[in-house]
């Protein structure tokens, strides 16, 4: 398997910790989305949306978002339980993340790291505001003592929540503000396997 | 089965859509969401993240986030394939919506037809112009003359979509000027049991 990816994207970072978890071999593929690489015609093909990461299958397939990367990888694993009803609150879980956290946190982070934040300073506090919202349903999420965010078992929604939870310091939202949520990241962290390798923004992604 | 449902909600259209073209009776419940109605920690403990739409079993167990409960609803039926890359397709395009159509264009709509973009110019700017270009990323996946967005058969994933495409000239977003996008809302709603009841904003919406 072949993974478009970037090193500094939060979004590759959670394929790449399932594959690793999972034990599968892959080809880690940088595209530089910071020199607009990702919006080829080449990739457009592969990811009508033009973004990474894009999971690509032995057979040619390709799987962009990702959470569709992580759903079709967990699938039969331990990753992803079978009950109906307990896959649902996994999905939740994720269609939250890339609704709330992500479209906040990543966003915000993005403009934070390139330093576009500074000519949008209205744009930037609305995103960290409802950003620090959405921290605070995940503690919400959280509380009860749940060792994972579905419950007991460590599922892809930990996956896909922890890459933008656990540096969303970086975009001015600290996710050790809201109580359970350090707890849960070590938790994460522990699993077996679990590689964190999220790259620092590159000197020129700043505009 | 109960729907904790708001009329003006386009996230809330998605579950009203699939139950009836399911034929599943639901009792929808209104939450003034204008009125904080879905913070309260009655509905909190439904959904911590204070939103609807909520699916209520007849169980008492509860499923938030539309997508979660499109998916959940559709499992089984002709609406969800089985296969794993088909389904993958959906997954893809349900994240991509919540991701970047919702995040956009649903936000940019609430902020006009609240009246709250006037004193957000920036913001909603900001907004339309990535929403535009969500809309860019739709149209490609739709071309190739395909019928629906994950291929020849209407699933889940057109739900979540036209939800928020049909109306993002609400927005200041017109979905008719992306060629293969009203064609493909022509299809859906021509689609056996579809029935589009989004309800205006109402006048205690305007801040």
């Amino acid at each position: 398997m072949r993974l478009y990816d970037h090193p500094a994207s939060g979004n590759c970072l959670k394929p790449r910790i399932l594959l690793r978890q999972l034990g599968l071999a892959f080809e880690p593929v940088t595209l530089d989305l910071f020199r607009r690489e990702t919006r080829t015609p080449e990739h457009m093909g592969r990811n009508p949306d033009g973004r990474v990461p894009v999971l690509e299958l032995d057979g040619g397939e390709t799987i962009p978002e990702s959470g569709a990367i992580l759903l079709f990888l967990a699938e039969d694993t331990p990753f992803l339980p079978d009950d109906r009803l307990a896959r649902a609150v996994v999905h939740q879980w994720m269609f939250f993340e890339q609704n709330q956290i992500e479209a906040q946190l990543a966003v915000a982070r993005f403009l934070v790291l390139t330093g576009r934040g500074e000519a949008h300073p209205e744009l930037l506090e609305a995103l960290l505001a409802r950003g620090r919202g959405s921290l605070a349903s995940l503690a919400r999420g959280l509380a009860d003592e749940r060792p994972f965010i579905a419950g007991d078992d460590y599922t892809v929604a930990d996956i896909a929540l922890y890459a933008y939870v656990h540096c969303a310091g970086e975009a001015g939202a600290d996710p050790h503000e809201h109580a359970p949520i350090p707890g849960w990241l070590e938790r994460v962290e522990a699993t077996p396997g679990f590689v964190n390798d999220l790259a620092p923004f590159p000197e020129h992604a700043r505009a």
